[in-house]
């Protein structure tokens, strides 16, 4: 359940995960200002930024917003609170799926869409960094479409949607969402704790067991609060053993 | 108010008017497979056809369908009961505007729809052989899209329209959602090893506390598999413990 919008950071950041060439940025920028998107992430293009190419393509979108550079995907959502990526692929993970019109009932404030590479589209760690998946209902004889017309597609349901259908939300009392910062440095702490226990104990299935516990603590979709109190629970299970030493 | 339609043949036709750009033209036709429409005819595209910078955008559409030549969107219309035009300008005009969603609702049995050229659209001349017109909902500070994004934008609400968009949904796998005992189970466990971890440490909050970690997980709705592992994540932080002592 996605929490209560608000209005003035609400438009989603659009997140290009490793594009591979310019003249799609460039298009995907377009297509988000268009609908009114300027929050443009992107993470480690394969031709480098800034881009001729991107800049040609982008038919004057640039001089109203500059895209900003990240490493990884997981610093490009630190401070985003509700990550949803496209997929065209059907994935065997255990992950709410939304149709693209559906999914802009989810948005909440300081969301994020995510968009995988061209071909190989998103691996299934940039996956598990999300908390839902978008489906485009295509033609499943025909099913590819453009990086920078999924990025359009997304943009026109927003634009449709903002103004007109008030989302579902999640009363949240004082808190508020927890940022994928908050739920990364809770992870990093239960994963070094599991391994200090032996947990993993198959190591060729560490990986697979890390995203699972992960996409499970994603679909709660915690609070900031709950963060602290999972802390408090960790410390609580571990701690015990410390206080009997 | 719309006529019944015919399935037989209710998928609109695409019609490009005075198309400038090999490229746009390919690129419509890929967006129109995308979304199940095969029936494109070009007015007096402006480098003539066939056009290989077509072929190279159409990403093998053309493999599935060819596009029929006229001389003037008067003959291109020449078999449709139901004409509309997408236009990006306001027009002086007695002509009903709908929006893109809204349009899909007009459909009849042999319907066009109608996309005048790169930058300038359609002439009064073309708009006075259509019904109605269509507005695509854009950012008015950056309204202009591209021509193939247009058709794509159609298309894309017309298989939405007209086709199951699949329901939000959260794939299992090979699992089953974890029975009410099961998550019941879990929670007795946990809140037992949090009481030994000396978690609750005020007396008159531990109802609340534990309604707010019994949230938490239960907003997450595990599968039987994650239970089991939620039972190895304690098992991991607290079992730790034991072999050190």
């Amino acid at each position: 359940m996605p929490h209560t919008v608000d209005p003035v950071d609400s438009v989603p950041s659009i997140i290009l995960v490793r594009p591979q060439m310019g003249e799609n940025i460039g298009a995907a920028a377009r297509a988000m200002l268009n609908f009114g998107l300027t929050d443009l992430r992107l993470v480690a293009p394969r031709d480098g930024w800034p881009s001729r190419r991107a800049a040609d393509m982008a038919s004057g979108a640039f001089d109203r917003f500059t895209p900003q550079l990240y490493d990884d995907l997981a610093s490009a959502v630190a401070d985003r609170q509700m990550v949803m990526a496209t997929t065209a692929r059907r994935r065997d993970m255990v992950k709410p799926v939304y149709s693209a019109n559906s999914a802009m009932t989810k948005l909440t404030s300081r969301t994020a869409l995510v968009f995988g590479p061209e071909r190989t589209g998103l691996e299934n760690e940039d996956l598990a960094l999300c908390h839902a998946l978008i489906t485009i209902p295509v033609n499943p004889d025909f099913p590819s479409i453009n990086l920078a017309q999924a990025v359009l597609l997304l943009g026109y349901e927003y634009r449709r949607h903002y103004h007109e259908t008030p989302p579902d939300h999640l009363p949240l009392g004082d808190s508020e969402p927890a940022s994928q910062k908050d739920m990364e440095d809770f992870m990093r702490r239960l994963e070094a704790e599991l391994e200090a226990g032996h947990f993993y104990r198959d190591a060729n299935l560490k990986p697979t067991m890390q995203r699972n516990i992960r996409n499970l603590f994603m679909r709660g979709h915690p609070t900031a609060q709950e963060i602290k109190t999972l802390h408090g629970v960790v410390s609580a299970l571990i701690g015990n053993k410390k206080r009997r030493l």
